[in-house]
This record gives C-alpha cells, sequence and structure tokens, in this order.
C-alpha cells in the first residue's frame, strides 16, 4: 500500500470546509509589504503560489484560470488592442492577453512588487517572457488609483485580483463605485472582465452580488464559471460591457476568432469550452436572479 | 470572530488531497453486511450519507448528482417507460426516474438492503416515497445478476454505484464485458448512463478509461460532467447507446420534454443545463481522446 | 489493515500543535450563557467534555487528572476537614474530596448551572454521586465573588478552572490579588492548590508565571505535574500555602495517610507517585526559577 | 489575532489519535536503503528527523530524549568504560555518551549510513563532533549481527531504535531471543539500557510487554518514563541487569557522580530528575505487573 504523505498545506475554503494538499518542499515562505507569500511544490498540484493562506494558483491548472479570465473576453471583443490589467501578478494572465497578435499595448498595474519579483524566480512558466514583452508596461501602483487619474481609454480592462479581504485595499475594486467610474476607461466596443470567486452551490454568495453590483453599472453582463482544482471546486467570472454578449458568438466563431488571432496553443478554452462556461447551470442562473445586495463602498464585501 | 469548529469529517478524495468538512452530529454509524455506513449531520452539505469512508450523498446538493445522472439519459430518449437501475440505494435515482410521466416500470436492484432502510429512516428526502410508487420493484440483489438473468429489455439502464475498490464487486460492472452484455438488455433506441468518477483534471484517469471502454461497446458515447461540491470537484457521466445522442437536442427541444414530461420543478436541469455540461472543456476531450485504457474482467480499474 | 477513522475532534493546544482523535458519537452539542458545551463518545479516550472547543476532561483518564489535583493537598494537610472547590462543575474534584473521610463540608461554587447538569446526566460516572452527599453545598455563582463575601475559611480550596482566556472571567483568579485574598480565607493549617497550565517544555510560560505569582503570595509553594493524555501531555499543578510542604512527606506518610483517610481505591496516586509528580525535570525547575513575571489585574495572563 | 499556520507535517501516534505541528520548512525529503527520511524546520520544535513518517527528534526537545536515555544507566554504573551503542544514527546518544568522562570506547553500530550523513550535514548539533571522537568507532551494520559475533564484553548497552514495525528488522532486537543473548555480551555490573515507546496510558500496551520480556531475561529490571514533547506524551525506557538497581541511588548520589563525571552541563537530568522518572505512577506499576506478554521471535510486537 502507498505510503501516506506526512507534509500537507490546508486552507479554510468556508469555516465549515478545509482543503488539504500534500506538498513536497516549502520554496518560498516570506512577506511582502502587503501580505504573507509562499511558493510550495506539491505533487498533486506542481507548484503553487499561496498569498496570505490561500492559494493563488498552482502550475498544474493554472492554464484553465487564465485561460477562462482572458479569452472570452479578448475574443467577444471584434480588435482588442488596449488592455489593462489590474493585479495579475503571476505574469499569468498577461501572458494569455499578449498572445492575441491584436495586442498593441497591455499596461499591467500591481501593488505588490515583491509578488511579481518571486514568480519570475520560482515560477518563471506563469509570465514566460511576458514581461519582456516589448508591447508590456508594467506599473508597480493601485489599480484603481491609477485608473482614476489616467487619460487612456482601454478595449478591454481584467480584473485580476485575490478575494476582498477586511483588511486589503481590493475590496474597492469590487464596488458599484468603481464600476461606474471603470466604463468611462473602456472605448465604445470596450468590455471589462473579473474573476469573483466559489460558484460551488454552498458558498456562492460572493459571486452573485458582485454580478448583481456589475449589472447596474453595465448594460451587459455574461457570468461564466469554470473548475478549477487547485480552488476547490468551480470558479465564477464575468465579462461586462455596455453592448457585447458572449452568447451571440457560436462555436465556429469562437473558433475562427482564435484562429485567427492567438498565436500558440489553447488548452482549456475552444469554441465548444466557451459554450459551456457560458451554460450555467439552472440553480445558478436562479441564485443570480434572486440576488439584491449591490456591492458598495458603504456595503462592502469581505470574503472569508 | 466566528469559533472554529472542532468536529470534522476527513476523506482522501486522492493520496494527495484530502476535504474535510465539519459535522454537527453523527446520527448513525455501523455496518451492513458489505460495507461501513455513516450518516452525518453537517452545517455545510446537510445530512450526509457515507460508505466505507466516502460521501455518498448530502442532502444540500444530492439533486445536482441524481438530476445529472437521471435526466439527460431520460429525456434524449423518445418515451422512457421501463428503467433499470443498478445500485442507487438512497432512492434518489429512482425518484428522479418517476418524476418522469412516461415511465411504467422502474427496477432497482440493490445489493445492500441496509442502506435502503438507513435512508428511509434518516434521510427521507432522498427517496421522498418512490419506494411506495405502485410502479416501483425493489430488489435485494446483486445488479449484473439479475440483469444476466432477465429477459426484459429496457428503455434507459442507469448504473448508480459507487466507484470500483478493489475490495468490492462493483469493479465488474466498469468492464467492457458488462457493458457489451448491458447492450443486448436495451430497447432499440434504449440507452445507459452511469456515473465514473471524478473529473477535476488532476484525477481523471479512471473517468477517461470508462469512457473509451464504452466505446468499445456502444457506437454513441456522450460524456459530460456537473459540479458536486461534496464530492470535491466536477463529477463525470456518460450516456451510451446504439443510436440516440444527446447532443442533437436543442435547448429549446430539452426544456419543451422536461415541460411536457416532467411533472415537478428541478432545480440542477434545463436546455441550457443540458448544453453546457455535455460541452465539457478542450483538456477533458483531449485526455478522453488520448485514452488507450479498455477496462477489462482481467485488467480491471480500481479506484483509491 | 486496519480502516481510518473519519471523523475527528481538533484542538489548537498551542498555534503551532493541533491534537485530533477520532470521535464515534457527538451526545451534546450546545451552549450556556457562559460557554460552547460538547460531549463526545471517543475511542481513545472514552467520552469527553469539551469547553469552547477544549477538552475538559476525558473518561478514559479523568482519574489522573482529579487526583492529582485532589490528593496531593488534602493529603498533605494533617485533617482536612471544611473543603472549598472553585469551577470543577464535573462533580469529579468533588468527588475525590469526599472520599476522604475527615472531610465535614465541602462547597463547591460554579458559574455554569448548565455544565454541571449536563455531567450529571451524560458524564454520571464523574461525580458518582457526589451531588448527593450530605457533605455537599453546590452554589451557582461566581467563585470569586463568593470567596470575597463568605466569613467561613478553609483547610483546602482547590481552584479546578479552565484555563484563563480573554473573553472570559476566569482569568481573575490567576491573579496576585486573588491569591492574596485567598490566604486570608484560609485556617492556619491551610493549603490551596490549583491546576495551571502544560508544562511540556515547548508551552510553559503560562505554568512558571502562576508559579512565580503564587509565590509572592504563598511562602511556601510546591509545584508539580503529571501527564494527561487527553491534555496533549504533563499538565502543571500547585500547591501553596504558608506553612505545609508537600516535600516533607516520605513514600510511606502518604501511603500510611491515604489508608488511613481514603475510602476507595485510587489509581493514580499513592506514596511512589507523590514522589515522582513533585520531583519535575530540571530544565522546568530552571523554568520557574528564571520566571520574573508576576500576574495582577493589570498585567493579566491569557492563553491560546 | 495571529495568523494560523498553513503548512503542517502530521502522524498517526494511535490510529485513534493524530497529531500535528506546523512546518517552516522541508529541508531534505528522500529515501535511503531502509527507509523514508526527511529532515522540517518548525516553529515549534525546530528542526525535526522523521523516518518513514515519524518523528525521532526535535532539537528543542532531543536534549530530554537522550539524556533520559543515556544517563541513568551511565550512572548507575560504577566505572562505565566499555559502551555499545546499537543505532543512535543521529550521533546525540553517542554525544551524551562521550560527556562521561569515564568511557574508554564506544561502539556504534547502525545499519543506516545515510541517516548519519544526513544528520551530520542538517543536525549538528545532534552528534556536536562525535563522529570524531578518538573513543568513537563507527561501524554501518546489523547491531544484533554484531553483537552476535563480537567477543567483546560491555559495561553498558544501549538500545536506541525505532520502534519495531512489521516490515523492518528492528523487531528482532525487542525479543526475549536477543535479551538472552545480549546478557552474555554484558560485564558482570554490566547494564544495558532502552527506550520502549510511548507510556501515555492509552496506549502502553507495547511498552508493558518489553518490560515482562525485560523481566524474564534480567534479573533486575527497572522502567522510567519522560515526558518527549515531540513523540505525544510520555515516554517509557528501561535499565536491565543482573545486579544494578537505579532505584539505589539517592538524590545526593546522582549528583555527586554526576559532578565527577560529566563534563558539560546537563538540562534535564540530575538527582531530582533521576527520582522522578523512576518512580511512575501506580496504574502504571499495575499495568506492567499485570502484564503476560513475552516478545519473542514467534510472537513478535509490532507497533502501529
Amino acid at each position: 500500500m502507498e505510503k501516506m504523505a506526512s507534509n500537507w498545506f490546508w486552507e479554510y475554503v468556508t469555516p465549515n470546509f478545509i482543503q488539504q494538499f500534500s506538498i513536497s518542499d516549502i520554496l518560498y515562505s516570506g512577506k511582502s509589504d502587503y501580505q504573507d507569500i509562499q511558493v510550495l511544490e506539491s505533487p498533486g498540484f506542481g507548484r503553487c503560489l499561496i498569498l496570505d493562506g490561500k492559494i493563488q494558483c498552482s502550475t498544474f491548472d493554472e492554464f484553465i484560470y487564465h485561460e477562462a479570465l482572458v479569452h472570452p473576453a479578448m475574443i467577444t471583443h471584434p480588435n482588442p488592442e488596449n488592455v489593462f490589467i489590474a493585479g495579475g501578478g503571476e505574469g499569468a494572465t498577461l501572458r494569455e492577453v499578449l498572445a492575441h497578435k491584436t495586442v498593441k499595448n497591455a499596461i499591467m498595474v500591481d501593488l505588490d512588487e515583491k509578488v511579481v519579483d518571486l514568480c519570475k524566480e520560482y515560477l518563471p512558466t506563469l509570465s514566460n517572457g511576458a514581461f519582456d514583452d516589448p508591447r508590456t508596461e508594467l506599473i508597480n501602483d493601485d489599480a484603481m488609483k491609477y485608473l482614476n487619474e489616467t487619460k487612456e481609454k482601454f478595449d478591454v480592462v481584467i480584473i485580476d485580483l485575490p478575494e476582498p479581504l477586511e483588511e486589503g485595499p481590493a475590496y474597492l475594486l469590487y464596488t458599484q463605485e468603481f464600476y461606474k467610474d471603470l466604463l468611462t476607461k473602456l472605448t465604445p466596443n470596450g468590455l471589462m472582465c473579473l474573476q469573483a470567486g466559489c460558484t460551488s452551490m454552498i458558498i456562492v454568495y460572493g459571486y452573485t452580488a458582485v454580478i448583481k453590483t456589475l449589472s447596474t453599472a453595465f448594460s451587459a453582463v455574461a457570468p461564466y464559471q469554470a473548475e478549477i482544482p487547485a480552488f476547490g471546486g468551480t470558479w465564477g467570472f464575468a465579462i461586462a460591457s455596455s453592448s457585447l454578449d458572449p452568447h451571440d458568438l457560436s462555436v465556429e466563431d469562437v473558433d475562427k476568432r482564435i484562429a485567427e488571432r492567438i498565436q500558440k496553443p489553447l488548452r482549456f478554452y475552444d469554441g465548444i469550452t466557451h459554450r459551456g462556461i457560458f451554460s450555467i447551470p439552472k440553480y445558478l442562473r436562479g441564485q443570480i436572479a434572486a440576488e439584491t445586495k449591490v456591492i458598495t463602498k458603504d456595503n462592502p464585501l469581505f470574503t472569508y
């Protein structure tokens, strides 16, 4: 019989649910000005980035998260040239954005320089050279502050932040106020997309509130989800815009645009996947329709 | 701050992955002739049935599993009248089958009478009266033996068994030999469907082998998946037949058949859900296509 | 191979140390006005009382704790007649006190009536009829308030309280102020004794501070320890008085007094055990000698 | 509030008891020809050696284990010159032996050269130069085979082996046959000593059988115990000989011999500690007296 592992990482997914995975090495453990940071090696998920005790990505399944976050919005846009990424310190969101031939400029604004540097060192396949691409502009700053001050407009804005915790500033990027400001930073066909937490049915309260809040700021909001094993279940995303709806693209449309625009093989996303991720189950559509909470500065959302 | 729970159920999902959920009561703990049986109460999942240390269903999310297992096959069939269920001791699969007005006879053969009895007592919402329905025939026997001996043919055969473990007899119901026999028990338009384990990308080896094996016995095999939170991720299913393909049904076709045939509100399944669950991600389609293992009596599959 | 247990109680012994034991039933789970209360059944420890997530006693090893808490002080006293117990809701401390023929009155003051009642119901062997003994006076009140107000003096005062937590009132009974007041409640040969937390070397900070504080109020302080498996290691106790020293008793003295005074067989305590528990290891004597912290109302001690 | 640790080592102490401690680094993880080996860094215990998933020693509390194993036998002997160590790969048992000025030769026979080498590299304070002492002879071999073949006799033989597991050869060194052979390898005043597993009351079955078995081979057997936090409770030891009894030494005798013979400060062991560790609790004396199992080659002892 196989010997049991004796070293484990464990995380509260909810106060009543813990997931543990075995680890074979602790490659880095330290702090930045903003958060605790760990890089772990694990037999089940490969190399993992942990921020404040919560897994952010693993080399085995990060392709799902990053393809799911980036490509649906990018493919729905007819010709995304200027892209803004809020957060995304690992560089993998940037990597997926730059795979689109249409992109001319990609501005990534992340507060925590140390995460960016550690990922370059310990998780180089995440950025895979993206920080050296001439189209990239990397800025270490607060993404909301940068967006407030910039005069530029973007075809696609991608919000790639940890979940909003009481202690951190990220919660402001999940508010109605921010979304309304963001609308003014988009070009006429512009879209924004984001991740918004777990959609496993037992713990969706945060996700549905984000969707509800988006719908008070944008006329078209498309929720979707993908299973991310390292996150312990399905994960919720959304695309929001004033005009474009990803549901309007057929399987063939998506596959055609991928073939025309994306310069590398994809592992998760194609036309069938596009159709699947936007066809969310009936109960989740019901929970979204029933949600009344609008997240504002005065009524914020904090996750566990 | 919320107090942390101190009593937990925990389960190895894989040798490198453990899930724990908090429990508030141990309602039953004992043994049948075939397995250890527990009924637990939990804040996160409601009441749970545990067999041999593995969660079988929870009252909070069992509707996903049972609707996903039963309705796609039943709706794909033009007029399912005779249905056979192998296993399904909780009675919830039977409950979903009987919701179809078309059904005239539902034969359920489960080896472990004690599970059936305990579920009636502790988890009555699972069967919800299905065992008393005049269309039901409940037989305590080995399902494979029963199928071998019966002269009847069925419109839909549903395999609702625990995963194949080395110690138990269930593994024979995951073999090519069984699937070939089963084909002869189906009516001309008949279909079979089954659950076949986890499809979270890190642990799919069993699922793809089942799909491969089905494809050696049936001309049409349709894999699909649904997120079951209590099982720790997405769960794989399949429909197999010699003629009918669930992909041929549009969203509207599914919704129309549901409206015509099903006498109760569904929570998980409808036309959009049907489209979503059959649109599995690209990498999983690739893993299925690449699988070469055919499960036979001499080359069986055992899960962890 | 033996199947692994799947239901577990777990407790942080320190922030870096967790102990888990398997449970077979949750007999009671609720709240009193003062604390969360659970009664668990476990294969390894028998029936266990849990307060605020921390194990208080188990039927398998409670005899060690209660004999170690009560008998060294009672036997050191030449003729203990009037005994006061602060806390001790389970009734087992009272049970051990009443085993001494010399005892004429035993006053037990415990704040939480619900713990007393639940222990009578679920853990009757703990009190074993002690609450019905005519020498017993049980008062539901704050023990410190009662001692402040009483005119009585006692031969032995036993402090049997949970560890001092920030939220609860128990911390006041671990202060210099309380110990000085307590001295005035003792008869000339009177002693007090208490439990004072873990003495496993890695986590003794609380214990040594209690000993230091006692030594500022009493002229004779005798620290001692006993292994309590359910508590995860050795547990510290102390006897304090203005005159009597338990070290003065030989093995034979102790055995003689036990034979003369105690009406039931003991399992843990006798003359050799007495000698052993007061012969604490060199490093612990060193830690006690080096301690400078005196616990006061303004400089209290809170355990994890 | 303090953040909770997320990386943990965990170990089954019994099938119904798990201890977990947090880890900050995995310094080494690999295999020798005989066992899995890990070196972990932990906030609570310092640096730890793990063999086959079981903690062998930690830098925070190894002084207790090694002083408790070595000094009682060495001090009980009037003039130990020739010492044999079976096992003891970390080098700390050797370190304590060599602290005795009386020692002229110390032969250490350990099967697993890799453990010796890894401990020199990762845990150098354990041997602290002992392998370079001119009195040391280190032999990589099977200790029992070596003892069988040697013509030498020893004043003190120290058995410092992992617990007997079904897969390993160590179990033979816990048998009556071995103890009888060993007696012939001792000088007239010679003693042997060993560790023999946990004595926390709930899990003593192994320890009492070892004591019983020793008593069939040696005329004087003295059981004793010490709390080892990293081992999860009190740990049992024994001294056996045909003539000398450690109980005959007073506190003052022990302190005098230490002062005369030992060239470094001790942290755990002195006269009072000696008195304490041999004064084991009444219930444990009772369990030892009641034990009937004699461990033989044909009736071996295997721990969990």
